[in-house]
């Protein structure tokens, strides 16, 4: 079966996030004063072909903690369909 | 009232994706070789204080268009949600 598949990387809260503050730092000049808490992720899609749901979510997982993600500072969120599907469970 | 938005970031399709690229190449070594079409975008999200959601969302697609992404080479996504209510809308 062939899945799309995509992961959501975000930094972890608490941690300072550089980008955001720039993306912040930009806003008032833009006329735009009413923005906080501005967070910068990653969002990685690819497509798998896998036996089944169960084999193709836990590589998703595994690509996502081991290749897509840095552990120590990041987290991510996966989300999973059949390609070709219309999606069912918010993807 | 207090929103919480969301806006993805993706290259527009056909245009060549180094990050993905870079990811693809990594994969076959890490085991994987059932993956394809990786794109990697941004993820960017945020709170905003609005008088109503028509406002807000009239706001974060200005932000996208203007901000945070390139038109040129770039397509976005919003998702807006009131903070602190359960998501109804995929988000």
């Amino acid at each position: 079966m062939r899945f799309h598949a995509q992961v959501v990387v975000r930094l972890k809260p608490g941690l300072l996030d550089p980008q955001g503050k720039a993306v912040e730092g930009s806003l008032p000049a833009m006329g735009w004063r009413n923005v906080s808490n501005v967070r910068v992720g990653k969002q990685i899609e690819f497509e798998l072909e896998a036996p089944d749901e169960r084999a193709a979510a836990a590589q998703v997982n595994d690509m996502a903690a081991r290749l897509l993600s840095n552990p120590v500072i990041e987290v991510y969120a996966v989300e999973l369909r059949t390609a070709s599907a219309i999606p069912t469970d918010g993807a």
